[in-house]
């Protein structure tokens, strides 16, 4: 409902747009997009992006570059993101046909290469990838979440149709919790602490036994700001995956802030469980 | 780790600053601001920023207009997000403690208006609200989601500190689990629905029950975009708060898509909890 004023000076076209982001994004897709693509002189491109997990900016850049797979008129550009990082490829031709098949070249090339990392294209999720992997495979998840507070069961259901896989999900703050609602041993508890490889195993297998899902996710650890020890620091996570009754466990150790340390978690989690997932 | 390109040409100062939020912002407090203030011409303000929730943007605006307690010299911005608004005001003077005085003023008159709605100032958040409150008048929360698939756990756990409080949460997406995490009855489920007042009010009852917790909360709904039906189409949804055994229910119509349905539910949950903790 919030207006954008706009200006055609003849030399330039002004726009004033509205801050809220939902309606400013609305506006400069239906409204100024179209004006400025009508005025813009016939210079044609072609783009994609390319959607990576489970790789840092610069390890991945290592093998792009390494892999020739980029043609020198091909413009790369990435966009890294918490542990996620976007490859997008930007071709240009006189036609509309050839810069798609410059594009096309590349990417033929490119795909291949990064083929372990790629999740998706476009605007497409790491949580949407990871549904239709399921979807596909008709597997069920359930999570049993301790420092991510949540954080990956909303991830996991913020895309469209979840509820074909999602069963469950467990935030469980108090060691009360983590016994009752996921058969976590007290004596686990009591050997090795809540924060622990031990505790992170039986939480993900316990989900997986309590709600009969296929795969269980967990994770426990010090997100911060306090609650750190001299063994146990702020940014010390583990995560575990629970697949056909077999349980995996992987430790984190964060530097960021709590958010910033929930949020990469989640990310860790995300990207384990879409592997699994693709090759289960 | 990213850099920060700077270039003063003695007319005006250049900043080319990386694209990754977290890095620009903190170039942008801990480099930019520093630089711009040494240089800038003294005129000096005071700003305040003041928190609402619960109220829509248009009626605050009608109650602050008519109270008449902002000063003519002040200035008044309102920032609205989701269920949420922000009031800007600033003042100008000569001096800090003439811009000080200025704004102190229209706020004494400012808050008493506003007091049913302002949770905080600055950057403090809802959550951060509600778990002091909690925190302060030592009651425990328990949460059991269905539509909102985690967010309003993921939201309250965001808080540091808030292991004091929150005991668990469960994202109950199956009925199964509606029936064997939350004790909803299953003859609930058949004659009224998952989306229901009656599911709901189960939901928060049953997790309350089932964790000891003092404060039970619970949505259920069709986010969408699938999942409508024309008795119960999408962005109807029900969230209920129990509160030492006493249940209230409430009705949701929303028309967004999904993740700001979802967004926007966890907003009204939150806003009910922070005004029942304040009120307990």
């Amino acid at each position: 409902t919030a207006p954008c004023l706009f200006k055609d000076t003849g030399v330039c076209m002004l726009f004033a747009m509205p801050g809220v982001p939902h309606e400013m994004k609305g506006l400069m897709e239906n409204e100024i997009l179209p004006r400025l693509k009508k005025r813009a002189p016939r210079a044609v491109i072609a783009r994609e992006v390319l959607r990576t997990a489970g790789i840092g900016e610069s390890s991945l850049s290592e093998i792009v570059n390494s892999s020739g797979a980029i043609a020198d008129d091909i413009e790369l550009a990435y966009l890294p993101c918490f542990g996620q990082a976007d490859l997008r490829l930007t071709a240009k031709g006189k036609t509309q046909k050839e810069a798609k098949a410059k594009l096309g070249k590349t990417l033929r090339k490119l795909k291949p290469v990064i083929a372990p990392y790629l999740f998706g294209k476009g605007e497409e999720t790491l949580e949407a990838a990871v549904g239709a992997l399921l979807t596909d495979k008709k597997l069920t998840l359930a999570v049993a979440e301790s420092c991510t507070g949540g954080l990956f069961a909303s991830r996991i259901t913020s895309a469209p149709g979840s509820s074909a896989y999602f069963l469950e999900g467990s935030v469980a703050y108090s060691n009360e919790a983590k016994i009752r609602r996921l058969g976590v041993k007290k004596s686990t508890l009591v050997k090795y602490g809540a924060v622990s490889a031990q505790t992170a195993r039986e939480m993900a297998a316990g989900v997986c036994k309590k709600s009969g899902a296929d795969i269980g996710v967990s994770s426990t650890g010090v997100a911060g700001p306090t609650g750190g020890t001299k063994e146990k620091p702020v940014g010390l996570i583990y995560i575990a995956l629970c697949f056909n009754g077999e349980v995996e466990t992987r430790r984190l150790k964060l530097k960021m802030d709590r958010n910033h340390n929930q949020k990469r978690t989640a990310n860790e989690m995300m990207t384990w469980l879409w592997r699994k997932a693709r090759e289960a």
